[in-house]
């Protein structure tokens, strides 16, 4: 049991609480604890967002799809992490990707109104969980307020900064080129030095020319906060 | 006092709160009334985001401006509003924008510290800003997920809806047309013609090359959220 708890707290969104206050929450209020196969699907695009759910042990895989166009991303998140805990609240509440167990895995869910209710009886849950939506609210603007030159580069950068996130691994694309270079607005040739520049650097492996897997994601998003550092 | 009060209750973060609650609140919490004049600044960009601030009567301008690009946003909100708390958290807690007086008006203010005790007080104080941030958390995703040709009039649309919100008017772009391409991804010749046609619907007016007017936020964004009609 201190295994579990010890994880609990290493939880995003439970950092900073100590052992004896996560007690005495766990104590009052339901945590669900769910295993999920290798290759189960643990989410659908659609599904309803009914509780903030954690990954606890395993990996799992994220993938958003566009609606009209070509064009995949996904990732993968290692336990400890939280299943993007902005589709509690605001107007869509259900998840615009699906969730897959990349290894057996372990998600923990709390319920919605009982999240809520632990909100409301730590600041440091609240302030949590208050950083987090904030961090997400502000920053594409910042990135866009930020761009040097907004070249191709930068807006690849960018296209992976708005659907991933910091503890992001395995980031793949999925497209057909020209929906990538409309959803860039970048011409071929431009998308084409983009991809090279990226190979050379090895940031990026394409296994073919319609896949591009991010080798280390921090380095490409350093392409928009190079600004930062001046 | 009363039309005060009204007031209060129709501000984004208060809405759906109880007279009798509010009234509790305001007995307990210190809120600070600041009144400006017309055409007096309120805030610069770069303030630190130490309280939640609301416009309670008159109209501010909110301005953004790009660090490298020539390249300008901005925005009127009238009261009674909320002057973007998704700044109070997060990992920049300073404004990107300046604020001005339009005309004479009215700013409510609440400390920080002070609003993080409403919001554990109360779970509809809580639910407004969890909303608030998740919307805004939510939007460049699904946005970007719903495109349905990732078009320049699309990406005009995108780029508004960013750095301005629901009730936003007099909304106004000033670039040099080479930054706007740039940051749109556009070449000059499809701009031209994404302009042409905002024109043709006076969806904008454009009193010179490089200014920009939005007449109808709402049309504009309308560009990005037919595929939920469908």
């Amino acid at each position: 049991m201190e295994n579990i708890f010890d994880k609990l707290l290493h939880l995003p969104l439970f950092q900073g609480v100590t052992q004896e206050r996560l007690g005495e929450v766990v104590e009052k209020i339901p945590f669900h604890f769910l295993k999920f196969k290798k290759g189960e699907r643990i989410l659908d695009c659609g599904d309803p967002c009914t509780h903030v759910r954690f990954v606890i042990s395993g990996r799992v895989r994220l993938e958003y799809e566009s609606k009209a166009l070509k064009f995949k991303i996904s990732h993968e998140l290692s336990s400890p992490e939280v299943i993007s805990p902005d589709y509690l609240f605001g107007l869509d509440t259900s998840y615009p990707f699906s969730v897959y167990a990349v290894d057996e895995c372990g998600i923990l869910q709390v319920d919605k109104q009982d999240y809520v209710t632990i909100l409301q009886s730590d600041k440091v849950f609240l302030y949590n969980i208050l950083n987090y939506l904030s961090r997400n609210s502000q920053s594409m603007k910042t990135h866009l307020l930020n761009l040097e030159q907004a070249s191709v580069l930068e807006r690849i950068a960018l296209l992976v900064s708005t659907f991933t996130s910091q503890r992001s691994e395995h980031i793949a694309l999925s497209f057909r080129q020209r929906d990538l270079c409309h959803l860039l607005g970048a011409r071929r040739p431009a998308l084409m030095a983009a991809i090279d520049y990226l190979l050379d650097k090895g940031m990026i492996e394409m296994p073919n020319t319609t896949t591009m897997f991010i080798n280390d994601r921090k380095q490409i998003i350093s392409v928009l906060t190079k600004m930062d550092l001046k």
